[in-house]
């Protein structure tokens, strides 16, 4: 804990430098300007009249200095917010031992020789045409590097050049078996249809295995950018959308948090990739062509009739994200907890915290919200969905080895980017019901919502290096710009009643440079 | 029989004059102006080098002499073609018998009466809202005529007013009750889904019973006008449409079959005409509100999870279809009989008639096709499926009263109008393996390819009569022109395989007027 204490300090004094910054001083320059402080109009604070969506191109320098040219995203990335270090990782502060892993990948290379050699001889006599794959151990690849960098911090540090690898990886490397995932075999073909929660014909995704022995869950496209759910549909029965898959881990990055796996979006053959690379016969027996001849796949789903609620490539090749899979639960045990703010996900029901104003009091009492971060970790959570417009978080996880303050884990975000149009409130009542947050969130929401980092010009632009952009549609990265402000302003209503010392949480945060290199890096930034 | 003889030699004196005035003449003149013979060109053979589709507006009288002003609607329907007149019908070959009728139609009065007593005294009990209707007998109400009107050439005659009053009542009357159809209760909310024929969710239709004991089946619109399901989609899985049933309706009539029991289009109050006009529990119990705030209700159907395949109001005012329903089996019991071109039904199958080109000649050995009208009544009934589009016709149905050579019926056509780009030619494998057609609708079909009775302008204006109008979109108005002249094309064809004589039959009807009257009204219609 003393540890702690020192890195609270140093903390502290980046934060005020970075707020002295990035916050007071272009106050102090709007009030020089005459466009009065922030928070008195509830428009994005540093416009400067120019209006507030980018200039065609998403450039739009002229006529507002505060945009400046070049990369948005190199600029936000190289600003010393996005520069501030983590400790020094002690062992048990890794998600995993180097050696276990390599021992557990070793495991997994000789079984699957063997199984694949029985695998071949049966096949070779049922006359099934089989792709053979050589597969070899390498302590070199991508996700095991990954897999190795998780910590108690964050799923990927910053500079990490693993993910950069793991992306392309996924992206490109060939695939040498695809299965159903767990949840699906637990199913075993039977909708659970007393719930309303798992609809049938939704279990579409896919466990993937790739040459390197990387895993990653496939998501096929079932909806086209430009679609968008009938208002009369419930979200929890909305489709899982790929795209909101592969947004959501950008946009996790480029909010810092960094709790989101890697997902790339990749066109696959449905054909070569899943039906001739599984070796799950009931895998096999959902695919079929189409009156158009496409090759297409249904879910398997014992009462749901088959073909209506199908997926089908054109004429194999088929849209899908690849969400790359977190160590098995055997190697980094996790737990799930049903989020405090939790839907009904009834037609009429109504959970407490929808009716109840003092919701927050109650949680703030209990364990494990009562101390620690869990709560400002939820509230950032909620932020994050907000963002997307994701109503659909029913629990959250963690990995058991960091315990109540361990980060949660931002994953399964198909039901995000539905309407754009729509700003679902309701999702951020944590923070609106108990007016916290992180500084070091609030300070990052502030700087995207400034034109020189705009939250939808640095999504647009990380989200064109994904093959599959343009992966958001342009109604729903300027809802990103929208939805931002009314975080900040759902913030600065809670500062107004509470004051800022009450709302704002100083958390956990340390500069890879001393603190004036970092102030001088913000003016090098400002210029 | 000797009145079908003295019947036949008059009707092939009409057929031979109007043969002669609207098909000769029209070639003779064709010569004249140096279009060449009809069959020699694929095109439409009176379009005069003016283009094929109407002007804008579809008068298009301009520069097409063929095509005249005025209603081309009023004007098929004044040509002697569609006014030959049926024989005057002896009892045994109406449907029902007057007395029969009422009696049965005065017991369900009095069994609605005694019902709706109980029921209101056990609604008082337990506190449901019932909105009472007094219902009294009428002799005079238009389904009563419409049903009474029903005889062996067709379901209705050209010139029967009650048609006119039941389209009217059953798209103005109250509605008095609503409940499930005899089909959903069979299934009693269990979707057969071994099969695929029978997805789940598609069963949305009600029963509806109006003011005037009239009753009708309701189909909720699923898809909009313009939407087009994608081509991946089997046939036998694709939504039901509202406006197809209407749609069919009105083409049946213009191709002067009626066999298509009345329809019309409503925009229905589902909150106040069927879930407060319900007496079931269970239709009651599958209300739910959107989270849009519209009134909603779902498919009941046991394993399939619920809300997504709901249908909703706008907020309580949904369209529909409303189809008069048939005489009760018990009063005039029908027979289903399977068609000899049903389709496989699964993924891969393929029946006989699809690989085997010498098919129609096991057919036509085949009782009940080798003998009477039926195989050409099968023909009618593909081409009317043809320019639908329908590939769902696995029965057919018809009065066990009228024996084999009775007409058949032609309902269930909601899965027509589908793509209005794509001509399904294996509907019309009936026409063009058999190579038969009555001479009856080989003449109207070739009336209505001339422009002035061009069968898209005809559809057009006749569903602008419906409240739902426009009932389909200009391109399935267009594709009924191409399709029609894929029919004449597929006809011709024939002939120049296997002549004239082979081909068209020469089938029953007599006109109202003799036939040089009939061919001065043909002159006049020619002017």
């Amino acid at each position: 804990m003393r540890r702690d204490r020192l890195i609270l300090a140093t903390t502290l004094m980046v934060v005020f430098t970075a707020d002295l910054y990035f916050v007071l001083l272009p106050k102090l320059q709007d009030f020089r300007q005459g466009r009065g402080p922030r928070g008195a109009s509830p428009g994005p604070w540093l416009s400067n009249g120019t209006g507030y969506y980018p200039q065609e191109g998403g450039g739009g320098a002229e006529g507002d200095p505060e945009d400046g040219g070049g990369s948005k995203l190199g600029r936000l990335f190289a600003h010393p917010l996005y520069n501030i270090q983590s400790p020094t990782l002690g062992p048990e502060e890794r998600l995993l031992e180097a050696e276990q892993l390599i021992d557990y990948y070793k495991k997994k290379v000789s079984r699957w020789e063997r199984h694949m050699k029985l695998y071949n001889e049966a096949a070779a006599a049922s006359n099934i045409t089989v792709i053979k794959h050589e597969v070899t151990f390498d302590p070199e690849v991508s996700w095991l590097k990954y897999h190795l960098g998780i910590n108690r911090y964050s799923l990927y540090s910053r500079d990490d050049p693993a993910v950069g690898q793991l992306l392309h990886d996924m992206q490109a490397l060939t695939i040498i078996s695809a299965d159903y995932t767990q949840d699906e075999k637990a199913l075993k073909g039977v909708c659970d249809c007393e719930q309303v929660v798992k609809p049938s014909g939704h279990h579409l995704k896919l466990a993937l295995k790739m040459k390197d022995f990387g895993k990653a869950m496939f998501k096929p496209m079932r909806q086209q950018r430009d679609e968008v759910t009938s208002e009369d549909v419930f979200y929890f029965v909305d489709f899982q959308r790929h795209n909101a898959e592969i947004a959501a881990f950008h946009l996790d990055r480029i909010l810092d948090f960094r709790r989101v796996p890697p997902v790339v979006g990749r066109l696959v053959n449905i054909t070569k990739e899943v039906l001739y690379a599984t070796h799950n016969q009931d895998l096999r027996s959902v695919f079929f062509t189409s009156p158009a001849n496409n090759t297409c796949f249904f879910a398997k789903c014992l009462y749901a009739c088959k073909t209506e609620y199908a997926v089908c490539g054109q004429p194999d090749m088929l849209e899908g994200s690849l969400s790359t899979y977190l160590p098995g639960l055997s190697l980094a045990p996790r737990v799930s907890v049903p989020s405090p703010w939790i839907r009904s996900y009834t037609f009429n029901g109504r959970k407490d915290w929808e009716v109840n104003p003092f919701y927050c009091d109650t949680i703030k009492q209990m364990y494990p919200y009562n101390s620690g971060s869990r709560l400002l970790n939820i509230i950032d959570m909620s932020i994050f969905d907000f963002l997307m417009g994701n109503m659909d978080r029913h629990h959250y996880e963690l990995f058991t080895k960091f315990g109540d303050d361990g980060f949660l884990l931002h994953f399964d975000n198909a039901r995000g980017f539905g309407r754009p149009s729509e700003d679902v409130m309701s999702i951020l009542a944590p923070l609106s019901q108990c007016c916290m947050i992180k500084r070091s969130t609030l300070l990052r929401l502030r700087l995207l919502s400034r034109a020189r980092y705009r939250l939808s010009d640095v999504m647009r632009e990380s989200l064109a290096g994904d093959a599959l952009r343009p992966v958001l549609t342009e109604p729903h990265l300027l809802a990103l710009d929208r939805r931002l402000q009314r975080v900040l302003d759902a913030v600065d209503s809670c500062v107004r009643e509470l004051g800022e010392e009450q709302v704002v949480t100083t958390d956990f945060a340390r500069s890879t440079e001393p603190p004036w290199a970092a102030t001088e890096a913000g003016k090098g930034a400002e210029r």
